[in-house]
């Protein structure tokens, strides 16, 4: 059985939990988070709930990452010190190589594995685009997100003065061009048009198509489904015009999730060090004996 | 420079030669066949052409074999047992796990490498399903081939005695459902009506919908093209109807040829020993640092 414990509960948090309790090779050995408390009326009694990872009674063998983003350098080189592996879902993708470079030298200095960027964009999104440029070397992958929630710009409309709050949705227009439909609840004694233009001015939106709507409660508008429509067409050796596409509809936070999880489980599997996920052999996702799960998939 | 061999000059052993010209790390010391001929007219002038892999005056590290699927495993294991890893696209499903078993012991004995059921379905496709499974461990997943010539089922149909040649295309009905299309040439002194029966009493085509024409020139049928439509509809930790497709429409000899030109580069990054695509991190299929790669994929 592997050992794991989850950090941070938010919306992942919670599904990264609710997850490990249905593998049939793993225990959920605790729970941390900043302000413990019993998780009973979330599906979680008697999981042991802490603030820091040192004071679980059971060491994990592996800390599934729930946190901010900006958060997981920090918290990832703690638990690696101790020996403990991680895997965590840092999505700012153009900052992957230089976070995987940190936790390399961490993982390696405790003989631990980090699984870096794991969820589905980085994540699963980037195995499929991988595989894409295999089959045809040459050629455009174009990645389309949506129709979904988009965090960071929710939160970048949320931060300007006239706006109360906002939710924004990413509209896929193909080619990877992407619409923003941005919901807000306009501040007390401001107006619409302030917030709109405050919001379209911001970098997030500038370069963007991007939508304003008012509306009464953005919490009426909340909704964790997302999709992705992945394309390449390319060459393969001298053979032009060949087709890949990948799509999904998914139940963001679960996606999110259940690939990290399954990321545990290959963290238990690889040599010390820190591993993207297309640095994983597939296999090493799935629970049970390699040879069945050859015959069944391969 | 990693040093390929290709051994079968038919359409596949013609696409994976060209193909390794193409590749930046990789040389073309030879090809394999049964009669050496020049093959200038063939766009590989300047290539050795010899009868067996000892003839070679420039040992490669890797041979891509492109023989019919039965002769792979006592070609795989001549070269392995000269310390000359494999690609191989094996493609009896059923039969992969034992001859992955045999491979690996031949390969273990001399330091090789044997990667095999290359291609796209085993191979390609195979890592699709595998990830699939790994983010929606609960539910099913249907793989729909076509519309595509099927070698082996075209095979089938020819070798009745009504049938002087013949073509079967698989046509994709979903939900793994196929139906046979058979193009026939009826042979001399034979009626249609004999040749269709003789089809459809073939196991290859007795339980599917097969339909039987007969048409005057079966070569001027012929078009490699082919296609996979897979799907899953699945669970990710507690949340259902989470759904993933992938598609493609592929020239079938090219793609084929390519992903085993990957794994052959794949095959020189890995330990001693046999392995099935979805055994393979999918970063070592590509040409190239493994940062700058991961910088742009991930």
């Amino acid at each position: 059985m592997i050992k794991v414990c989850v950090i941070g509960m938010g919306n992942v948090g919670h599904c990264a939990a609710r997850t490990v309790l249905l593998e049939k090779d793993m225990e959920l050995v605790g729970i941390i988070m900043r302000t413990p408390r019993a998780l009973d009326a979330e599906g979680l009694s008697g999981v042991e709930v802490v603030q820091k990872i040192g004071d679980l009674s059971v060491k994990p063998d592996v800390a599934i990452l729930c946190t901010p983003t900006r958060a997981v350098e920090s918290v990832a080189k703690e638990c690696l010190k101790q020996g403990i592996s991680t895997v965590d879902c840092f999505d700012i993708h153009g900052d992957i190589v230089a976070l995987r470079r940190t936790l390399d030298q961490a993982a390696k200095a405790t003989g631990a594995v980090a699984v870096t960027a794991s969820g589905w964009d980085p994540g699963s999104d980037s195995i499929v685009r991988t595989l894409m440029q295999a089959a045809a070397p040459k050629g455009i992958t174009y990645t389309n997100f949506g129709p979904g929630m988009s965090m960071g710009h929710s939160v970048a409309a949320k931060s300007k003065p006239a706006v109360k709050d906002a939710l924004s949705m990413t509209i896929p227009l193909g080619t990877g061009v992407h619409r923003r439909m941005v919901y807000i609840e306009v501040e007390d004694g401001c107006t619409y048009e302030e917030a709109a233009a405050q919001i379209k001015a911001d970098d997030y939106f500038s370069h963007d198509e991007t939508h304003v709507i008012a509306v009464d409660h953005i919490e009426d508008l909340k909704d964790v489904g997302h999709g992705v429509h992945m394309v390449r067409k390319g060459v393969s050796g001298e053979t032009h015009n060949q087709i890949f596409s990948f799509d999904m509809k998914i139940n963001n936070p679960a996606l999110t999730a259940q690939m990290m999880v399954a990321s545990a489980r290959a963290a238990t599997r690889q040599q010390p060090g820190c591993y993207t996920l297309i640095e994983l052999p597939v296999i090493d996702f799935l629970c049970g004996e390699r040879e069945p799960l050859i015959g069944k998939l391969v």
